[in-house]
């Protein structure tokens, strides 16, 4: 698949880098962009050449501004055109959805995502981190929860998976309704970060080396792991011993155990198949 | 409606100021001041006067010191009338549900909460905070999750809601078995309260500040911001994008997104209507 | 019962000491241990004569160094005799169900445990430090989810329970990820201890006095403040405060209230009857 | 407190009556007749002189018609004079949530209730119905979940509660999505009603002969099975259980235990303290 | 979208009719024949111009005789040549999932489906029928949870959903574990359909008559009617009611309500606006 | 294990028949059966010779009778004779517990159980029987939910199961709130039982029967069919499918699909591997 607002590179061996590519916007969101990330992830989810995927934005300037306003007065005014309320509401839920399918897209990839940010990481910003497993960033970066400020409550995510990622409600509620913008430092005291680093450079650097040591375990464990984290953070903790052994009991029938730990006491690297 | 030991002030635009007004007694709860709690917060909750809520204790040395005991010994007694153990389990059921129905309707409240804390703030304090939305204390607080030390489990809601709120569930099961005292400083490191100013005033005067932004936001915003963020409490996180976008559908139809773009182009403050 | 691989005493009244006590080989797991350990909790959970439990490695040098990869091999080759994937994978399933049941029944005491950890405290250190109430530990603990780096996504509970009691899910997934080891300070900044002492005896001492700070209180009271927790740790705020009221209201008939309130009048230390 | 459209009669010891009283408006439904609903059951739900409950329309034509249009006419607009569609919304929903309130007072009331239907018995009349414990009707009634004949989704909770009441869900969408009338044999058919009477003054008779025998019973063991049956209806059968395990190891020491089985060896009818 | 397997016809205004297209295999499931039908419904969903829709099977023996056999055959072969057990097992889980995905388009789909069946009715038939919202069927109709009988549980959604639609789980649970065939007069008295027609034709006239009755309806009040039809399936009452609330507020601000009123009292026709 | 209340035949090949066995008694439940009872479907879960069972009462006259009266009369002295109100309650928690326990041990065993019932089966009958897969019984079976009589709400489970078994909610609210008997015609009515014969010697012959149909089906489909029925009772239908494409993906790798297939084909009997 092609895409115009995506690049994805392979800058190691079973590693993806995925680029937000609009940077002469500030990689603000239209509707193209968003569906092809969408897209994008879903492909990766199941490409086996790929075992670790790191999501940054292209551009010195941005992570991302967050929606397109030009682009979001578009199809505002395409729903006022309708006939009534009903109407304008069943094309809007209609729209959320389909945006909110596309970022669930990437928590959904059966890969790792780890997600590196630098400038301004502000909206969507928020929205698409939370999709994704590790995050780290730049210490320029520049946060907010900003869709209070736009007369709106944030819809693609960002309150449903916050609150589940960090450390304190009172934080998440002070920066969700005031709307105010919070640093690198502070995004690493309650958790939403786990790393910062000097700079775009350095953190992205910081972030495909991750990528290339999970990119070395075996796929098969990986994907075990990505799958029992997300299926424990929307069930009880009885629920996910069950359904983790139906899972392992089958994922431990595979060659990558013994392939694991005969390197481990020869001391070599070990191969794994594809998944 | 007139209340004795509950009292509502309206220090800014849109925000209202309800103060625990028992301080002769450090503010310690008795039948008739939970009951005007929660009254309160019902009628807050539709007063289209009111966006934003600071709630604290009135005096100098209290948020407030918990469960009024010569009044509980009251209720204990006449329970301890009642025929029989079943009897007077229904008569105790009935009344921690009436107890906990005054807290919640803090949390039902559609408008932001922000909690004020100082001096001793034990046993019904935390269960009273944690149902706010942010929460911020002065140097002195003085926390503890009291009820072990009285022989019962806290049953009005901070072992409901306090693990929910915090970082370490270690510290939580620690304090909560313990029933050992805590102060700002720790509050703050776990994420129980998102900041810690020098004195009461000090504390009061910066709720009463992040209280009026908020209140000069959209409150249709706001209120579904705060709807959202609850919601997600409770739900899974597919659970929320589907109610998400179900409520921002038709959210997203009000004026204050237009003249939230407009006030943000001219650099001018944005007037919403009532809701 | 008598244990093996299980040691208990009793360093002071109300309080057990429990460890795992397989010392010549790091405490490393073999099925005897872990049906041992399972054993001893559910035991524990109903003895009238303990309020509170510690459980620790014995040894210098490890808490535990996890799995017992001979004793795996050896059940690992019996699964690989079966007659075909169907049948090893349900003979998987049970296996691994039968492991987590043994891990589950600290959860499931009645009574509080304290995870005082030291030195290697690798894989299923991590899946049985997240069934215990309080965690502490020695400067030099070591700690890793070790799974993935032999070929396994972690399927005894670390994955299911460590999300819940920790603050930044950033640095979960990458913990689980990557394997790395991470340290006591570490462990700490994210909440996963609460307390880092200098050493091993340090830590050991601690974790006794807060044992026995604990068993000097109502069991009642503590046996619903832990019930109460776990609740809510898998149930909405609105279960988990209808489930207490109808649990406190038998509760609170209990002679203990009166004993500590008289007892607090009075400064004196009450005694509570058995559970 | 007094009612105006709410008739509440005591036709036999610890039994209530309950019936709509707007007969000649065949009790078609006004503001004022769902909040006094909603306050009658509230009241009985305390109320220890009464057991069980029987819930009826007055007249011969009908049990209730539903909402009166002309009256919903007045509040619709009201709502339409709104600033925006986001006010509107607004408005409805707290208008919305309101009636359900009422309705879920029966449900939530802690003694029995038996509806006896007879006549027309549309749109409201199945969203009451189906928060009671048991119904029955006379062979001349005449339902239908009447909602989308008038532009709208049942918003009371048929569609909520209906499918979890009878047996084939093929039917319940059927009659939700066409609007059809269908007929008492239908009806039991379904499982809907469980018993057919000739006409009204027998249906009555029947449901006041059926409250008699559960107001005979101990009102520990009643209120309990009530409890128990709507916590099931929302929850796991393990969640159910736990609970159950909670809620009878307090009630079964009630002295109705004993006077129950002495009766029942003396062949005499027992008598139950107040509950 | 041309499909291969499916047709697709227009029999009556805003009514769709979906054919299973392959009645020269008896209309047996291939993995293009489940991927045209998801593709179809999906389509259908937001199709304006279609306001309900009749599923059946073409030809004259059956509604579908299940999985192709031969197809069957050749992905399971394309499995078996995988690297291990754990790439099986991915490569099996992804089908799955994919086949699960393209039956709950049916589900998901915004439009009431009514399903006709009639003679060999079998596995596959009984998942899809689970998918839809009314159930009817020819006399001759031959019905089976045929999987047991190939080894296997069934997985496309019969053991997930046939439990929730019918009255009687003793014999859900028999026909599953016995795949022993039922007819039509069973599958009435169960609940599983609502109603028997003598033949195709018939049955497949009486479907599209009902399509037509409900097209005739509010698109807006049928959709919500459907969409909270099956959020009740999957959540508790108190969810659902707020929900409602919600999804109401704003449906009811469309013109239909009025059209609807109007119409009732004119004896007139209405007519709706797309949505 | 030897049992003395309970009696384990083997009638056919892999079918266990296992009689409550204290018929002078009417079999009614002392504490040594219901252990007894739980215990032997624990074991029979993990024989690999035993794939379906028959459950059914000794003697002509009963299934049972439920609680023994006198043995019941000996467990609430020994309650009674506890320091307070929790400490009894403690007692009893435990104990209802340990009873629900030892029934969901039928639930939870991997093989398919038929609950054959005759005569008189009151209280524990009824939660017994709503622990099986299928129910059937002799056409002079007596039936109640009987506990309401004796000043109790059931708590062994059939509160919690049997509005999840049968059709009518307005049914099991009425029996289980008046304890009134209902019969064999009324149970199959209401989908309680699905077949009712003349006699035990017949029921007991039909439940044979079909057991062996049963256990001549492959073991790994029947167990993964009872496995995804009972999940989908607790769960979410997006939940059920998710577990079932887990469970299935590795499932479906067995040989017996292929055995399954040829005998189709070849219509020779297949035979399958233990389990």
């Amino acid at each position: 698949m092609a895409f115009q607002y995506i690049r994805i590179t392979k800058p190691a061996e079973f590693v993806a880098h995925v680029e937000l590519n609009r940077s002469d916007k500030l990689n603000a969101f239209i509707p193209q962009l968003w569906v092809e990330l969408g897209q994008a992830f879903t492909q990766l989810s199941t490409d086996s050449d790929v075992r670790a995927i790191v999501l940054s934005g292209a551009g010195e300037r941005a992570f991302t501004a967050g929606l397109d306003v030009v682009s979001a007065g578009e199809w505002m005014g395409e729903m006022a055109n309708l006939a009534d309320t009903a109407r304008r509401t069943t094309y809007m839920r209609r729209h959320i959805l389909g945006m909110q399918a596309s970022l669930t897209a990437i928590e959904q990839c059966e890969k790792p995502v780890i997600c590196v940010m630098h400038g301004v990481s502000l909206g969507m910003a928020v929205d698409i981190a939370c999709c994704t497993d590790v995050r780290i960033c730049s210490s320029d970066t520049r946060f907010a929860v900003k869709e209070v400020d736009i007369g709106l409550a944030a819809d693609l995510g960002s309150l449903a998976r916050l609150p589940k990622l960090v450390a304190s409600q009172s934080w998440v509620h002070e920066v969700a309704l005031t709307a105010r913008d919070f640093n690198a430092a502070e995004a690493q005291a309650v958790g939403f970060v786990s790393r910062v680093l000097p700079n775009k450079a350095a953190a992205l650097a910081y972030g495909l080396d991750m990528a290339a040591t999970i990119a070395q375990k075996s796929p098969v464990a990986v994907h075990g792991t990505k799958e029992l984290l997300y299926h424990g953070r929307n069930h009880t903790i009885a629920e996910t011993l069950k359904y983790t052994a139906v899972w392992n009991a089958s994922a431990i029938q595979c060659d990558d155990v013994q392939a694991a730990l005969m390197s481990g006491m020869n001391k070599t690297k070990p191969r794994f198949a594809k998944l």
